[in-house]
């Protein structure tokens, strides 16, 4: 008899990976590169992480930890939230997690049953979609465009409950991936208790906090106990390979979160847990990091239109810039094969965060070094001449 | 509006926790804690796998890896199934996840549909159930006992598809947690030819391969390629919080599972990965390991029975013996309970492993000193006089 395999397994594969794949090849050939396709730094973690990991190696026997994370970790997490936030969050609301990956997984299991209706704005992260789908949650679109900056609003959560029925939930990304566009304080408390009236359990994702160029990200911590808040220090604490993240839980959702993480993750990586207690005390080369990020974005800002590329979301916060470029293609993919061709700049088609529009869009990261942005900047330039 | 919480939250939690608490407080206080209800090993991991750690900590960037793991590391694998085992396994076919764990969540979503059938032995390890159950998939018990070696039969699996329809998978572990007790090759390919001729997809767990008193284990790799086969770094390795894992993938599993990895996890920690390369090359150290889990054994097996604990599965691998206990008590939980107050030696109540049955059983884990391993057996045997 044959054997079966699941259905969940089927998704749609990553269209940057295609494009990941033609740079690696490029490389191959000896050709040059620029890379605004990666949603990572281009940075290591901070020394100050690297030397507590050389530590931990040798004086840690390094097994499992406690599903929720050691406890020093907690208690540093919890105290980022009064240093950065001025709130208090206690260390037995912080759930430490394997990347925030993790932490949508747990997430999304305590708070949703299968056939959940959990809203999400498109253009966004692929992940989130294909991980309600493996849960059995249904992911509900919500398109937003410039005018919402990106952002999901009531208007458009109403409009997806008299078309669908009532949401059970919504994830809210702000700075957004792959726009960069956030919500202040006043747009994102008026979401939270449109939300909150209407019974939709609030997901926050965070993970780019602390990378900002304007006013600093608000936390739904600030304005709600009941919010789902999930973090990383993948991002302003550049440390992706480490695979950690965390949750700030609400308090009915600790036990469930608890039992969950114990059964499907045992424990977060431990040696990433002891080097990430040192995190919090590395701000001067992790602010060094920002200034690198906020010189490229305004550099791109006065030049990726001179390259053509003039309808840009407001870039707001992360690594990224999201362009409109219908006046320039309808065909994402083929324009960003294209420019890979011929200018070495690797850059992410809009497809993969919304299949809808996202073949009139792209993103371009500006994680790296100024160099290789400004070298990119430059090919796409004369690339237009 | 209320806010609503997901159902799949509600897992029991482990009973074993309840000891482990209650050891810690003992502790805390001063009192001496044998412990014997861990199920990890007690030594790090190996010399050459810190060193490999420190030098990519001063090496390497850290950031995301592909999905299925770097490709020194599935090469290192695939070498490892020649080695070990004595076939091919190409790299391709291997893919490295987060921990076991990380390669069951994979495993059972690549494989499995909501609502399918997947048979498991009880007693056996509780987050299979629990991980299914997350899933949607529907855990079928089957119970086994010491004529069956704990283990599955065709028999089993027959009684259950005539009970309650056919089974669309089983898991299998051998050797097994928590009864140690292995699957001879007459025996396994016996199984694997039932489930094909059924088309029931086999998942064979085989975490504590290397750690065996006898014939070595036979992995289902060796008998037919549409098995799913799972493994880990954590027990012969000894690497339990470096969180790596990996899982030998049918060719039509491949496509799916990179797809729900780069989703579910974007990549296995890259610390861990990099060190891992360097752990088949410690044989050395690994070895003396297994030299004190086979002392530790034939010391328990002369001297548990003085302490009253007469009734034990035969312990063919990992570092467990299990006990019927019904001689002695009806009520495990209280026994272990007892136990850790009179005698300062943590054990485990049968309770997690087994809902139906193991209220009557317990489990020793030896995978600590012999030292300590020696002064539990001798107040053990103190308290039964």
């Amino acid at each position: 008899m044959t054997l079966k395999s699941g259905s969940r397994g089927s998704i749609p594969p990553f269209i940057v990976m295609e494009v990941m794949n033609a740079a690696a090849d490029r490389e191959r050939m000896g050709d040059a590169v620029y890379h605004m396709e990666v949603g990572q730094p281009g940075t290591g973690a901070p020394r100050g992480v690297i030397e507590a990991a050389h530590r931990a190696l040798d004086d840690q026997l390094l097994g499992y930890t406690v599903a929720l994370g050691i406890p020093q970790l907690r208690e540093a997490i919890s105290k980022h939230y009064t240093d950065f936030y001025g709130i208090s969050v206690p260390m037995e609301r912080i759930a430490v997690t394997t990347g925030s990956s993790g932490a949508f997984l747990l997430g999304f299991l305590s708070a949703f049953d299968p056939g959940d209706r959990v809203g999400l704005a498109a253009p966004g992260y692929p992940c989130y979609r294909h991980i309600l789908a493996a849960l059995g949650i249904e992911a509900v679109s919500l398109e937003v465009g410039p005018e919402e900056r990106f952002q999901p609003t009531p208007e458009a959560l109403e409009a997806a409950k008299e078309a669908g029925g009532p949401l059970d939930g919504v994830i809210v990304a702000s700075p957004s991936n792959p726009t960069g566009t956030m919500l202040g304080r006043t747009h994102l408390d008026r979401l939270i208790r449109y939300c909150r009236a209407e019974g939709i359990r609030f997901v926050s994702d965070e993970i780019y906090h602390g990378i900002s160029y304007g006013a600093p990200a608000v936390s739904a911590a600030e304005l709600d106990p009941d919010c789902l808040v999930i973090n990383s220090f993948s991002k302003y604490f550049s440390m992706t390979g480490w695979r950690l993240g965390w949750m700030v839980v609400p308090e009915n959702l600790i036990r469930p979160v608890e039992s969950l993480a114990q059964n499907l993750f045992i424990s977060p990586p431990t040696l990433s847990q002891h080097a990430a207690v040192a995190a919090f005390d590395c701000r001067e080369e992790l602010e060094a990091n920002l200034v690198r990020y906020a010189t490229n974005r305004d550099m791109l800002l006065e030049e990726l239109p001179k390259a053509g590329f003039t309808e840009l979301a407001p870039s707001d916060g992360a690594f990224y810039i999201y362009a409109d470029i219908r006046h320039m293609t309808n065909d994402a993919q083929d324009f960003c094969r294209r420019i890979l061709a011929e200018t070495g700049v690797a850059v992410t088609p809009g497809n993969d965060f919304d299949a809808e529009r996202g073949h009139g869009t792209m993103r371009f990261s500006f994680s790296r070094s100024e160099a290789e942005v400004r070298a990119a900047a430059e090919a796409l330039k004369a690339w237009k001449r």
